[in-house]
């Protein structure tokens, strides 16, 4: 009921025309197979408009004519569906253990799918940065192999502290023609879900991530929720256990101390295991928890209840429809959940496990390319 | 970094007119006076197209020229300005003890500003409804008498739930010509800080709003934040003081239950004492404090502490850049402030009593209707 989007640049004649080729972009990859008939009647474009949209996008190798249809009345329509061949996005997720690239193509189809052990944290900073580069260069090889051309690469980092990372893979690629991008992991996790998780296509949700600490990534009225400062969903220091331990930065009960993995492996695992990593920790969770050990059923019982009240300010603050649980609390889930959900009263948001993971990152990072590009930055 | 907007729907080349003629009037009123020579530079637009537009704009009386003035270079340059005159938008808050009505002219002057007792709560809810119903007979009668039309009249409500409100004010106008709506107070407010509080311009700010209790409304990317079902800012129940007094939703330390004034006058004011009404009570609050009494200092530094926690949540989940405190809250700001900012340890956000009350509510509805004509729905 409240405001209008109101552009803050001028627009021309392409313009017009860019913002209409990029409509029926967005109208086909949600209801492909169509025809450019039923384009006209659900953008309200003219027919020869739409035709001609369509001839243009079909020659940008966009779109391409999948076969007859026969209707009920008239003759058979051609239908249309989004064309993969030519163009590829890259997402590598820089996570704490892994290292996880994904690309896919315009239609959507997976080209590939590679995880790799991230060199130790001990490692030094360099490592890091070749083992990225190296990852990407050769994503970069594969799909360019195939013929595609590539339409952006994006990194994603637990933080966006990563500064010159971007730069120098940029510099490692050779300036590619693409661009590369570094974001925060939370913000794409939620690009991903938004475009293809179980409640993709919500206006307003959330993605939690856990792992040494816990970020929200916030999709709020159809767009990604940023800040003033790029800072929006940081909320591993929300105050939910005020009688709880001290936290680093000085105040008791932070979310990170209940929902990040170290607090966890401390109050749910045998106190003579030290995991080798984070995923050797959580799996090693999972297994207690699913042979019935008491020690880390309560455990998890206690973190869930604590996220349910980060779950409940998070649903104060943004109403989103759902919070998502990504990152080292996908495997959590069915722990986590049921605690987390007796703590929201009468809230209508549903708490639920990400169904983009464990790729969630690196498919939002190509998410963000193909989102360019259906907002009107056509190749 | 994250996300382009997108449009939804397809445009044609009478949108691009109406986005041009929209982008040229949100130019003139960040930048008035100014010269068609200025608009072209900084739009974009050539100065032919920028001449038609506003020759546009001066036919339509949303423009006039407002006399020459000199260059160091050329001839003298015919200013523009936003013309007042023709039209006006109406803003009235419904709140519980007073009716407030403003009226706005399109360069901002201000036509009106009416504040009225509002019917006892305890009066029949027809009572209220017949009152906003005169009040903005008689506003739209004011308005309309100095030969002006009405672009919108909104009325602010402290919750959605008055329902039918809008729909029986615009029966007892006899379905006019303009729009009538209902909008959350909190969410009018963000909107009038947006265009004319101290922090005008901000594309992240949030204005939290005391009376019975807490709302904030919240301006996020430059546009408001509503939420799935419209509840984003339902603040009140934020958990803030664990320890504190049980809360009618069953918990315990809601933020309503420190910073609802209910909770203020039962803390802060001797115990023989019932105000009249809000207005008051926050009154006689002020003055106690003015004179240094010590228990309703020591009352408004406890509740300034749990606001601080309440900000602490909104900065971690937001990242706004300011947080500005507005209805009962406005006047209470001095001694609030400086308890809640010793709660935000090392957040970047600033806590600061709001400028555009006690009328922010009303000037917010004006505003609302405003803006959808500078969005591109010209009268």
């Amino acid at each position: 009921m409240i405001g209008l989007p109101s552009a803050t640049r001028p627009t021309d004649l392409a313009d017009v025309r860019v913002t209409n080729l990029a409509l029926v972009l967005r109208h086909v990859r949600a209801h492909a197979p169509c025809s450019r008939a039923d384009i006209a009647a659900a953008t309200g474009l003219n027919k020869a408009t739409v035709s001609s949209l369509v001839t243009d996008l079909i020659a940008r190798r966009l779109l391409r004519e999948s076969g007859l249809v026969g209707s009920r009345i008239g003759r058979p329509a051609t239908m249309l569906t989004l064309e993969g061949m030519p163009y590829a996005a890259i997402g590598i997720e820089v996570g704490p253990d892994h290292l996880t690239a994904v690309a896919v193509d315009f239609a959507g189809g997976r080209l590939l799918t590679w995880r790799r052990a991230a060199p130790a944290p001990s490692a030094p900073a360099g490592r890091t940065v070749a083992a990225v580069a190296a990852l990407a260069a050769r994503a970069v090889g594969k799909v360019t192999g195939q013929g595609r051309t590539v339409l952006g690469l994006t990194l994603g980092t637990a933080d966006a502290a990563h500064d010159g990372l971007g730069a120098q893979v940029n510099r490692s690629l050779h300036d590619p023609s693409f661009e590369v991008v570094v974001a925060r992991a939370a913000d794409l996790a939620a690009l991903a879900e938004q475009r293809e998780g179980s409640h993709a296509g919500s206006d307003d949700l959330v993605h939690l991530r856990g792992g040494a600490g816990v970020t929200a990534g916030i999709i709020a009225g159809g767009r990604p929720l940023r800040g003033a400062r790029g800072l929006a969903g940081s909320i591993g220091h929300l105050t939910v256990d005020p009688d709880g331990p001290r936290c680093d930065c000085g105040r008791r009960g932070c979310l990170d101390l209940s929902l990040g993995l170290p607090a966890l492996f401390r109050a749910a695992l045998p106190t003579d295991e030290t995991p080798a990593d984070w995923g050797a920790g959580v799996e090693r969770l999972v297994t207690l928890a699913r042979t019935g050990d008491a020690i880390a059923v309560a455990a998890l019982a206690a973190a869930g209840a604590r996220l349910g009240d980060a779950v409940r300010a998070l649903a104060d603050v943004l109403d989103p429809s759902v919070v998502l649980l990504g990152g080292a609390l996908t495997p959590l889930a069915p722990w986590l959940v049921p605690a987390a959900t007796a703590r929201l009263d009468d809230r209508h948001v549903v708490v639920a496990a990400s169904t983009v993971e464990p790729h969630a990152v690196a498919l939002g990072g190509a998410a963000l390319a193909l989102g360019r590009l259906e907002a009107g930055a056509l190749p």
